[in-house]
């Protein structure tokens, strides 16, 4: 970390702030020029919050040279991370599909949707049992039975699972789940991710809604030092002014991820535009540009099932989308 | 809640519409126009999902006539709640001042800012106990002990007293507090908010970075529906492009919210700005809009605590901006 | 336009905004239901300003059904608009790669480039002559020189140029351009717009930082409205809270412009990103998504031309990104 | 400027970058540490982009000593400046009021309102000659002959007039108008900025929605620099996420700008909420902060002008706005 002081600063503050920063274990290297007088802090400076010190008086502005994320960081880890999920992986050279219903309603609707994405060509089922609803009044997910229902498809059909956990004291309800879920609302959820770095279990971790990329991967941090590195991350939009879509996916973050770090990345196109009619091409899209892979909704009865899914493809969709993708991976790898 | 339908609606797509909705126990009066095709939808539509209806091929707009928050809606309740907070009150005639060290760090530290900022018109004492932080190898707060001494502070100087929950298996420390704070990042942490509902604390629910304030009030709807109804929101920035200022304060949240609840709503400009010169001037404004009080961070020993600070006022500082804020409140009541 | 009213509304507010309407030549169909009042207004609603009536005190909501542009709109013009541009095309089945250095510092330098990204696969050649810079300290281009050098550029590789306009008043220098570049920050600048709607020659416009797609599309419409309909829409990164890019670009305007407009839309990846290595995976995916093209800046000398360009690309790169963009193409055409 | 370079840099380019900034007329003063190399950049810097700086691969990071405004900076103009504007002035002891209709729409309206604010405080008159509207449809202003009706008013009233231009080609029209103001949208418009630095007229300059302060700074040292030093602040609102108000008053911009520069700076509640009932209380906020004064739309008619103005109010609420007001800045002063 390199700390810039103000030119006519006050020595008694400097003082003040060697003294704090050698009690944080830092050893300071000072450059003193005409122009400026530089600080370079020399040591485990992971811990030490550089907002903190750009806001004080004495100090012009300051800039980590190394990232504050070290097991997530590509510069520890050069090789991509292929996560295993299941039966299946995330991150290596296949295009991995999460697909299936937004909320697990049923033995029959669950069964169906899951038939059918895995003959469409999804690689892992997906499917809400605690859902995270905005109304308390709302539908709260079918919550532990729904697990239960997922492994039941998971029987019948061999797709690895993954679902989403609200809570801490949920966690014995996912003792076989393949990949657990952290939703977009709890990525800054600190005392879940610590939680979660204690258990072998595969992580998807969700990017929060208004959080930097930096932000996600300090989340992933937390979840990584507790012991689990396997932890895969999904980009699903975030929040703009711009109302035509629900919100603005954020392709750039691919490239962005892929130099920061070696963690495996997918793309969330159903939650973020919100609009069934805009998931194919910004999947195709997420495809081209080197995401790991996809998450998306099905549903089966679009009839019956009517607002479940406005985001939702039917199976039909959903295995012409699939064509269209594996055109593009074949092309791109 | 109305629903508009397109002019030229498929009248099968129609028929599964009134279908599920009256499976949901939604009456529906319908108007046929030549021009429209209005649905009104008549009895608890609180639980019902507008953005998912909206999505529907079928449907141009939806509009909700009633807010689907009850207990928090000043419809419903047309006097201002004033929250009892131990020995005072928060959304009566006074305007509260939270204030207090951003972490508590050790007992000395603690009684000293406690005694200086009643001293200075403070009508609660706030600090962290749990610390949210960004990085898990940053300090994490003195946690349980950290709580033991804001009881200490709260016996030597009669305020009450407020500190951060971030976990429920957590709940039990929290048993002689005044008021629990949720912080922003766990506005939308349902499964918390669910379980304060079911407690007799005063809840201060903090603004999420990126949340609209109708979801702020259907986070607080969540405390409430337990049986909690005495919840105090707390504006404290909202993440935008700016960057001069940490986040951008959104005052203008106090007249909206004044409109739509009965709830009181505090400020914090300390962690709206990052920035402690900038907070005197932003905590007179929110006298002057007519905010319920604020929340501000006072620490004693800027050399010591040099740290601890940079959006964090002096105990002289404190007591000037009290004065400041004193002679507006006069005018303003 | 619907408009629906509050429950309980003044009879006598309502006779006013019943006599505005008429006034505006707007015919007026209302519904009376037991659960709403609907006013369906028949006619040019396209310059009723919809929020003005949206706040009114008895209004619960506004919507329009019928869009507020009109020659922008796919509805009333359902086949895509294939824009002319000198030689070439932009819109029909070939993707437009307009190329060139960001700012045209001198005849060898802009005809170095052009011959470079003609090679590589270029077909049209971009270079700024009239610079919009932040500061009025910093070079503003060559201004009507530099496009004296575009001209000769053209003559020598016979690639059309496309180049900035600033202000209605240099629009004599710009006779001989192929295609005039309205720029974000000008996307608003309505007496620009206007007096372009007045010339034949096509025009590039940029989104706005902060603009939505239905704001741009009313822009498209001022020069639309004016007689010129060569209109090509840009999207090149709107502004958002994350810094790891200069802009977020926001891919999702493909889909969404395509379903509302049949004006092409091409993708500039070097100013939503700022990074030179952000752009190939960027101009890939917006290959994938069907964009009608790409803009991207190109510098022949990185050593000499170093602070021209951190966003721009060398030749060799440009052409390796071109031969992974035609990859693309063959699948997606 | 400080530029601190990469641990390990490229020798060859670091060479580069050397010739380039003395290119620039920059000299350049090494530091050489174990830890870092740091450069100072000594003399006019204004003109250099740090940002292309800050993306050349070698370097870590760039930050600006001085700020890249000269004219706007408070550095080198401690004292508040004072603007005058007809027979009163900006920036003084005095707060000032700028109210006033939305449009101009014809001499009894304009009038009957002007006399209107005059009476309850206003200090300057405001109204819309040319208007920017979204859509090409709508109603563009009475343009020259509306100034024509302003200075009438003004006769009759004493009260200077403030009003938009929107083209260098009006500005013959704006001969005799007391303060020119640049709108959001025109707030990058460089070389209308440029034009207006050549004439005498005060100029108002809004905020754009998306721009940070620091450009905003950068757009009235456009005007400055070109000799006009007459420039008086509005902040009006910036987009956000939320959509309870039309944009997010950022009150904060009062402090900073404070802190920054020496301008005056004015707050306009009418456009920042686009709701007339939230004006008053976000226009006393705006006194108590510290704002030098307000803009703000009045309508006589509320019955006729119906949709002049949702977010205007009525002579009645003006004037006890101005009354709360006048307390709040006895206090303050």
């Amino acid at each position: 970390m390199i700390v810039i002081l103000k030119q006519n600063h006050d020595p008694k503050q400097l003082d003040e702030l060697r003294a704090w920063l050698e009690e944080q274990n830092v050893a300071i290297q000072a450059n003193y020029g005409v122009h400026s007088t530089v600080l370079g802090l020399i040591g485990d400076t992971a811990a030490i919050d550089s907002d903190l010190i750009e806001a004080l008086d004495i100090v012009e502005t300051v800039k980590r040279v190394s990232e504050p994320y070290k097991k997530a960081n590509r510069k520890f880890h050069p090789e991509n991370s292929v996560i295993p999920v299941g039966v299946t992986t995330v991150g290596g050279l296949d295009f991995a599909v999460m697909a299936g219903p937004c909320s697990v309603e049923n033995r029959e609707q669950l069964c169906e949707v899951a038939h059918a994405v895995k003959a469409g060509g999804a690689t892992i089922l997906r499917g809400g049992a605690f859902k995270p609803r905005t109304s308390p009044y709302a539908f709260q997910g079918m919550r532990e039975s729904g697990i239960d229902l997922l492994l039941e498809a998971k029987k019948q059909t061999g797709l690895p699972i993954v679902t989403e956990i609200m809570d801490i004291s949920h966690l014995d309800a996912f003792a076989d789940v393949d990949c657990i879920q952290v939703g977009a609302r709890n990525m800054q959820n600190f005392e879940l991710l610590k939680e979660l770095g204690h258990c072998n279990t595969p992580i998807l971790l969700k990017r929060g809604l208004s959080s930097t990329i930096q932000e996600w991967l300090m989340s992933a941090e937390y979840i990584m030092a507790g012991g689990n590195e396997n932890v895969i991350l999904c980009e699903r939009g975030i929040r703009t002014f711009e109302t035509a879509t629900r919100n603005t996916l954020d392709l750039s973050a691919v490239p962005v991820i892929k130099e920061l770090s070696h963690l495996p990345i997918i793309i969330d196109p159903s939650h973020a535009t919100g609009i069934s009619r805009y998931v194919k091409p910004l999947a195709i899209a997420a495809a081209a540009i080197g995401a790991d892979g996809i998450m998306t909704e099905v549903h089966n009865n679009p009839a019956k099932a009517m607002c479940d899914g406005p985001q939702s493809l039917t199976p039909a969709q959903f295995a012409e989308m699939m064509r269209e993708i594996q055109a593009i991976v074949a092309v791109r790898r």
